[in-house]
């Protein structure tokens, strides 16, 4: 009888952030399996606690690994600076400092440019082609390979979707006004407007407000209108840009220390491995849903929305494209897996411009 | 030294399917753990083996279930026949014959028009956006609501994508094209033809062909490039028309009989409810890398690719929009869904036409 009373008040009325919050009450309680083993890590992240969709949706995945193995396997995160900064996640797992990490590859991109095509670059996939490149593409043992080499292995967690192209303080209608300007911006789309000529710092989420008001810097690619508006940008600059050319299906992942993994049994490898991947998929959602509701904020709060000009895309593009050949031509690790990923990325565009433009187009627009 | 041995053979050169095979092998075996409860369930799908991209990825999740809890708890599959025809399974599961069962719910939608919010509708929400609906815009409680009634839990386990809008033996350039067409079509999709004039049937995979080439049929619904090729719709039919007015993020679902599922520890509730998940975003991935590659086979083959005309979109749009507004007069079920999800519909087609469609715009149609 109390678990059906339980049921109902928790089923019917309550607004629960997931659906397992939901029904979860109703269950036994977990069984208590002695034999497994308890093991305790640490995650460190390179998000902080104020981004708090990305840092809740980590926890998230921490807690779906203990409530699966009825509380025996426990993942700690902490947020970034506490363990290490940002860029510096990755070395912590590389070297053991924690067992795993979750961060976006966009920070690493100067050292090891072929990371960038886990965590996005520019003109690369959208999010659901992102994901059918990486779990059915090859995409995903390619980058296994590379990550390997550093004694890690990584799984995509936290797909953060189609994002915005930034915000500018003074209005950008060609390439040539990239020259000079002081933009924050990460990863290889950071690399691109270099080489068009602006000058390009990697500020950290906390610094970007202040930079902007002292005028240190003009404009910020950081991520959509959710995380934005937390931040204030809309305080400081007028100009709002769409869409992202910059990082089209932006992505995190969880690093683990190849050693480590090897001493998990099956089972909790598994575990792990779903719950990064829901994870993943659990964050586009909940950008998807947030940014509806926070673009409508910022509209309603005068904030001006831009397109960038045909103009611009098309010199932006030509320039994305006459790098990632430079870099090919270069760097043996990034053709191996640019080659097989432009292919891969042809064919798709030919499949989505049947089944999801001619939808698109429409759909989006009527009834609105 | 041989785990070492085995990592290599297994991660460089393997195209295993998952990256999760990829490592696996590397693994400590799995620790047994006999205190947690043995448990065999039974699953009525609505899917034949011959649907092997459905098939197997439901067979993986119910491998994922077992492989996280160390063999303890076992689901096997029946393809659709087994235990139940197609436009049964739910019952399976509601009597408990089953405990649990794998189906879209474009079945049911004769009886409870409501469900089909959950296997898609016409002019309905693309994969990306039902999923951000479905897990932060209340869509999954709003469901779960419903099947409540009918005594089931359902889970989101496996998302089609957009497909194609059918084969038809002749051009359709408008409405009035529809009036008699002898057309293989489930869900609201169905009820929106017939409303048009058509003559709808629903046709099991292996019934259709054999009803085109006797011309029982003229034209059909069914799924997309990879699945249409594999049953030989191109041998009997000329045109292949884009998109998927009818259903544009179709979905299946796992549904549990809530009973059974309250006897789960909760550990096992997760476990069950993430491998649908995964399940769920395993199948979109593999769908669009598949059918990017089979598409490319069927014009190869000489299949004529159509779009419908703009003028018939607007049309069987219109007739949709009034099909709900009737709906929603006369059923409270589905205008306790419709309303919300109208809402929620509007702001997202906002925030995606900002975000998604600048880009794939550009970058679907640049370079390729």
């Amino acid at each position: 009888m109390k678990r059906r009373t339980l049921l109902a008040q928790t089923g019917l009325g309550a607004t629960a952030l997931t659906a397992a919050a939901t029904v979860k009450v109703a269950a036994q309680a977990p069984v208590s399996s002695p034999s497994q083993p308890a093991i305790r890590w640490r995650m460190a992240t390179a998000f902080p606690k104020s981004l708090d969709i990305m840092f809740s949706t980590i926890e998230s995945l921490c807690q779906q690994v203990s409530d699966m193995t009825g509380g025996k396997f426990v993942i700690t995160p902490y947020p970034v600076g506490d363990i290490a900064p940002a860029a510096k996640v990755l070395d912590t797992v590389t070297e053991g400092t924690t067992e795993c990490g979750c961060t976006i590859s966009l920070y690493y991109t100067d050292r090891i440019p072929a990371l960038g095509f886990t965590g996005g670059i520019p003109f690369g996939l959208n999010a659901q082609q992102q994901n059918a490149w990486l779990f059915y593409g090859g995409g995903l043992e390619a980058t296994q390979k590379i990550y390997r080499t550093l004694g890690l292995i990584n799984y995509p967690a936290g797909n953060i979707g189609g994002q915005m192209g930034g915000w500018f303080r003074r209005e950008i209608e060609t390439v040539d006004d990239l020259k000079g300007l002081k933009i924050r911006i990460a990863g290889l789309g950071g690399s691109l407007l270099k080489r068009l000529g602006a000058e390009v710092q990697i500020l950290g989420p906390d610094e970007i407000l202040p930079a902007l008001v002292a005028e240190k810097i003009e404009a910020v690619e950081f991520l959509g209108p959710y995380d934005d508006e937390k931040l204030g940008l809309h305080k400081a600059t007028r100009y709002y840009y769409s869409p992202s050319w910059w990082e089209p299906g932006a992505s995190n992942e969880l690093l683990i220390n190849l050693n480590q993994w090897q001493t998990l049994p099956q089972d909790y490898q598994t575990i792990l491995q779903l719950a990064a991947t829901e994870a993943h998929h659990k964050l586009l959602a909940r950008y998807t849903a947030a940014n509806s509701a926070a673009l409508e904020r910022l509209l309603a709060n005068g904030v001006q929305l831009k397109t960038f000009s045909p103009e611009f895309v098309q010199a932006t593009y030509q320039a994305a494209v006459a790098m990632y050949e430079e870099l090919a031509s270069q760097d043996p690790q990034f053709r191996e897996v640019y080659q097989p990923w432009k292919a891969f990325r042809s064919k798709i565009h030919k499949w989505n411009r049947v089944n999801e433009m001619g939808f698109a187009t429409f759909a989006f627009n009527a009834g609105n």
